[in-house]
Order: C-alpha cells, then sequence, then structure tokens
C-alpha cells in the first residue's frame, strides 16, 4: 500500500470512529438538589464539610497566580499554565485573566473539557497518535483558532494535515523536542526536518516548539538544578535557532514548570512557561529548596489541603483517618501534617490514612479533623470532583474539576 | 455540659449539617449525545477504543463470580463482596443475583451512590464518627431496610442511636472489632461491652460483629497466609464466642478477602467473606502464590486490563505511553504488559508510561496498542467514569464507574 492510500484509509478510519467511540462530555450534569446543596455549602466553616474534602485557599491561590505572572514578565516571559496540575476551568480563567498566553493541556478529553467550559486559548502539549485522537483535536480546532497541537514524527504530521484538510481548516502546529528520552523527537537534524515538513504541509501552521524538562523539575537545591535544567536544553535551543536561522517560525518555545520558572530565561529564545503546581505546592515542590539556597521551597504559599477526619485513637502513637490513597495518592514525600511536625502519614491503605507519631502536639479524639499537604498536587487533584476555595476558613465558592479523570 | 445534653447539640447540628455540605449525586448525567455514544461504542472491537481504556473480560468475571461463590457455599460460608473494588451498580447486581447475602461499601457517600442505582442490601464496613455523615446513614437505613452500619465506640454507638430515633426508626449495625491496629475496637472485654451496650440502646438494632483483616490478604504464600490470617483472628473468636454466650445476635461474623477467602471457614462461628478483587485479580494479588504452593495466585482468571498506546518509541530499549500514574496509580508489582514479561513498566509519570526492556517480543511503532494488568485494581477502578465490559475482544457493554471517586 502506498503512502498515500495507507493516508486515504488513515482518513476513513477517522471518519469511521468517530461514531465508535464514546466521549463523555464534561461532568456539568448536576440535578436540581446539588446545585441547591452546593449554594448551601457557601459560607459554611472549612471544618464543617465531609471528609476527605479537597480546600484551596483562595487567598493565597490568588497571590500565587499574581506572583508568578509578574516574576515572568519581569523576565521577558509569557505564562502558559498547565492546566494536568488543575483540571479546573475556573482557576484557568484566572489564569488567564492574570496575563497568560494561553492554557496546556495534557489529553485531548482534557482540553475537549476546558473548551467546553470556555476556556479556547489551549495547547496540547501530548501528541495524538490515533485516528481517533487525531479527529477529536481537529474537532477542537474547528471550534477555535487559538487550538495548537504537538507532533513530534513525521507520519504523525502528514495524517494531522491530511485530517485537517478533511475537516476543512489549518491546523496550529508546535513540534515537540525532546528534553531526555521520555517523549518528543530527539533534538538533532530530525527535528529540524519535521519542522521543515510541517511548514511545507499544507493543512498544517507551524507555530514553533516544545521542550519540556519533567526530570528538572524537582531536583533537589537550586543551583544543581539550573545547572541541569539549562545543560538539558542545549540541544533543544541549537534546534531552535536552526528553525529561527531557516526563517521557520519560531513564535514559540516553551517548556519549563515551577521548578524551573526563575531558571527558563537564561535559556536563549525561550518564550514560556508550562507552571502549574505553583498555583498549590505540595510536599514534592516544598522540599526541592529556594534560589536564596534555603530548604524549603517558599516561592509559591501552600494553599492546597485535603480535610481528614480520625477514625481511631485506640492504639498508642496511632491514629487512623479516613483519607488513604484513593484521597492522597502513594507519592512521596508522603502527606504533611498541618501543625504535627512528628507524624508520620502513610496513605498505603486505599481507604485510610495511618498516622504513627512519637510525639503529637495535642492529643486527637475519634471525629476530630486534620489538615492535610498533598504529596503531588496534579494526581490528587484528579481524584476529587470538586474543590472547596476557601477564604479565612469558610467556603467561598465550590469549583467542579472540570477535566477530572481526562486522561484519554 | 452533661452527656445527654451533648448528645442533643450533636442531634441539633445532625439537623444543620443536612442543609450545608453538599453531597453531589450518582455520576448519571449523561446527554442524549453521550448515550448516543455510548450505544454507537457496543460492538465495537476494544484495540478501537481510545486510551487509556479501563477493559473488563465479561467471560472471566462472570466465571470469577461463580467460582467464588460455588467455593464459599461449598465451604457454609457466604459472600458479602466489598463494593470498594469495582464501585460498579451493575457488577454489584451480578453478584446478587448469584447469590451473595448483600454488598459491603467503604464509605457512606459510595453506600448513597450505589443505593442510589438500586443495590440496597449494603453493609457499610466503615464508621461515620460525624454528625453530617451520621446523618446522610440514618438517610440511607430509611430507605432501606437492608442497610447496616458499622460502629466502634461507646460514644459513637450512643450518638447512632439518638440519630436513629431523630430519624423515626431502628438501625441495624455490626461491632467492627479489630484485627490489627488499623480499624475497629481491640479485640477484649472493651468489645463485648460495646456490644451489650448497642444492644441495650432503644433505637439500635445489633446484628453482629466484623473482623476484617487487611493485612493478611497480600501476604505470599499460602500455608504463611492462613497461619497468620488464622492466628490474628483468635481474640476475634473469643469475643464473637462471648457475645454467643451472652445470647447476643450473631447473625454476622464477616471479615477476610480474596487472599483468605479459602481460610475463612476454619475460623470458628465466621458467616460471610467481603471478596473484592477475585472479579478482577491484579499484579499484587497474581503474586500471592495458590494454596497447592505454586508461585502464581490463579484460582480466579484474571478480567480487568487498561489499553495504552505507544507514543514514542525513538530511544533504544524504551517505549513511552499515553497510561501513568493518573491511569495506573503507583502501585506496585508494576503494571505487567500482557505478552511482554521483560518489559518493566513505570508508571511514576503522571501522564506517561515509561516502559524500559532489553527484549521485547516484537517491535512496536508510534500508536500501537499494549494491554497492561493493572498493580491493584481498587484504587485503578476509581480512576475511571466507565469500565467497558469486553466479550471476545468487543464491546459488549460499557459500565459507568458508579461510586468513582465517592471517598466521603
Amino acid at each position: 500500500m502506498s503512502d498515500s492510500a495507507s493516508r486515504r484509509t488513515f482518513i476513513a478510519a477517522t471518519g469511521m470512529a468517530a461514531a465508535h467511540v464514546w466521549v463523555p462530555g464534561t461532568a456539568r450534569g448536576y440535578s436540581p438538589a446539588e446545585m441547591r446543596a452546593m449554594e448551601e455549602t457557601i459560607g459554611v466553616s472549612k471544618w464543617e464539610l465531609d471528609t476527605p474534602a479537597l480546600c484551596v485557599d483562595l487567598d493565597a491561590l490568588e497571590s500565587n497566580i499574581t506572583t508568578m505572572q509578574a516574576r515572568l514578565t519581569a523576565k521577558g516571559l509569557g505564562a502558559r499554565p498547565h492546566a494536568k496540575t488543575h483540571k479546573s476551568a475556573d482557576i484557568a480563567r484566572k489564569q488567564l485573566a492574570a496575563g497568560a498566553l494561553g492554557i496546556c493541556t495534557s489529553k485531548v478529553s482534557e482540553a475537549e473539557a476546558l473548551m467546553a467550559a470556555g476556556i479556547d486559548r489551549i495547547c496540547m502539549t501530548t501528541t495524538n497518535p490515533s485516528a481517533s485522537k487525531i479527529r477529536r483535536a481537529m474537532a477542537l480546532r474547528a471550534k477555535s483558532a487559538q487550538f495548537i497541537q504537538a507532533v513530534d514524527e513525521e507520519k504523525n504530521a502528514r495524517d494531522l494535515s491530511d485530517a485537517a484538510k478533511a475537516a476543512g481548516l489549518t491546523a496550529d502546529v508546535v513540534i515537540d523536542v525532546a528534553v531526555g528520552t521520555r517523549s518528543g523527537i530527539p533534538a538533532g537534524d530530525g527535528a529540524i526536518a519535521l519542522a521543515e515538513l510541517v511548514s511545507r504541509l499544507p493543512n498544517l501552521r507551524l507555530r514553533g516548539m516544545l521542550s519540556y524538562d519533567g526530570g528538572a523539575q524537582h531536583l533537589t537545591g537550586f543551583a544543581a538544578r539550573r545547572a541541569t535544567a539549562l545543560a538539558n536544553l542545549e540541544g533543544n535551543v541549537r534546534v531552535f535557532e536552526a528553525l529561527k536561522k531557516k526563517g521557520l517560525p519560531t513564535e514559540i518555545f516553551s517548556g519549563g514548570g515551577t521548578g524551573t520558572y526563575n531558571i527558563q530565561h537564561d535559556v536563549p529564545g525561550f518564550t514560556d512557561v508550562q507552571v502549574g503546581s505553583y498555583l498549590f505546592m505540595d510536599m514534592q515542590y516544598l522540599a526541592i529548596g529556594n534560589a536564596a539556597g534555603g530548604p524549603v521551597y517558599d516561592d509559591f504559599a501552600r494553599s492546597l489541603t485535603v480535610l481528614a477526619t480520625v477514625l481511631n485513637n485506640r492504639f498508642p502513637g496511632r491514629l487512623t483517618t479516613d483519607a488513604g490513597a484513593k484521597a492522597l495518592t502513594l507519592n512521596v514525600p508522603r502527606p504533611g501534617v498541618v501543625g504535627e511536625p512528628g507524624m508520620d502519614y502513610n496513605a498505603g491503605s486505599d481507604e485510610f490514612g495511618v498516622i504513627t507519631f512519637s510525639e503529637a502536639r495535642k492529643s486527637y479524639a475519634i471525629g476530630d479533623k486534620l489538615e492535610l499537604v498533598v504529596p503531588h498536587c496534579d494526581p490528587v487533584v484528579n481524584l476529587y470532583d470538586q474543590m472547596y476555595g476557601i477564604r479565612k476558613d469558610r467556603v467561598e465558592v465550590v469549583w467542579p474539576i472540570t477535566a477530572r479523570g481526562k486522561s484519554q
């Protein structure tokens, strides 16, 4: 079968798949009773919420959004926050209102959910290698001229162009150039050739390149993090400069995250940072250290907590709570108990948290509540249907997690 | 404040909380388009599903249900399957139709979701220590005479009786007697006194006791598992026999799980087993060994898989897929790649799986699909909105995960 016959088959399959695959929409189907109950939660003390409850302190969240935008702007960089962290249309709206260039999503179903909720400036950072997902991505591009998608392979670029043609549009794409070995095309001549191909294909419009360094974000110690992050991107910078020299579009050179937001401006040509966790902070990011050499990464305020209830206090040096792996994940460092530095929180049971301690600041009765800092914010947020927005310990707003579970 | 004044305050709080706390209902709000799309998925090859996709082989699932019920019946035991594993009203219905005594749930929100979907024979195995959750549990008891709830503390028993009285009913309860140190009242005189108290309280009806041994389920090697499981329950058996001697209700003596289903009949007085994972099997249970001394626990067929797509094959000895921690959790043993024993699957990235191998049975292109056995079924099922029921590799049914995310 020739290449172009194979592509025709591909387009036919794209059309077919449209009828086949169940694509659940945004979870917006609240009943009148549920909406009434949401209304009635407003103003309640957070300590009255049924647990496990995912809470975000709004003062801290808003301050983090403002701080990040101001610091990136001061260094001549844009913010393109990654929605894989918050999966919330409400938070995305706040980020855009603060000046973000757009929002990133990891999966096409995540982009669909956010776009259905009104977020249309989206850059999808993961490639779509199947006919069905390409069709879904093109449907998003048809809805929004501000939808950009990633490509990292010649065949995939041709498939995208064919699908864009079939959909009667020109699709905006960025090439994903690998940092490390996880995703993207290796930073070399192949990447440059891919960019050239994309710029030639009739139904694609090249916008630039992505280079996300997932591995550098959590390196402990600022100096080591900076040195590694910059070294990791050297090949990518050479690709970027080659594209520029060839006169190819280089409007976007995007990557980085919360761990390297204050490093990326030293990467020549870099345009914007895909920050996510800065909104919430978590045990992982708190541990990486700040630019002044301090052990705690305190550039942003800790805003996200899970509230849990003590179920058992009968065994010495132990407490059992109602928040286990289904509420907190198994990430490390383990959850932190606010105000109890001597407590070790093990979320290894699906339904229960088990705390062990040799010393506690107070004694706990069954029914008492605890506030926990989560190990790693992204997968924890993904476990909840809603997030309670808290101001001065009272519920101000209840946000649905718009793209919860949208991993497709 | 006297005890009874404190209880009056408690009941008042129960009433108040009813108006305050947002209780999202079962995720049943499918739009006409979504329902049409579900219909249209029927009959499709599972390999056409967008990934990550949670799939259950129906032949294997049905055979597991029949096998478990038959084996427990042959030993004079009942099945009281735990819905924390499947969170699915459809699967619960199959278990009840096969002869299960009832269904267990871990949290009150889980019980609410299943009861709203028509499952009314429910035993809630975790205690409810807050006013709001007690109110929710009593509302379930008001809806179904077959709702049973756990209690493990004198104060909580009095609160339950008061709340039952306020709701105008008599609530069925079981005392939860600890095995280990995670949950429940220690197996001793206190447990007997609690049972006596429950039997005296005006609005409670004692039904018996729970004794779930979470720690024994995954012990490797049948002989060691059997010895530990029986030793761990010795104190609980003494409590059970004391209740019997005192003429207290002992209709229920429930616990155990998939790892000890063929051991529990040797516990004197034991009535039923809270099996869950036998439906699906997973890497954790496959590794514990069978009663014949074999290293693989093969009493039940492996029915649950996650389908993933290869996103990157550019780096030697590595593949990247679209199924990471948000699709598979971080549990160990790591996910198994069906047909590729030499592949090590690391789901440590939120969005990506990274496979490393020195030898593979075939070479993989970008877009190829892989079938994965999940590390631990319960928390993986909880990540998905729906499960595809597969027969002979085609989608026969799409089941919503009725109680997904119901950790409250």
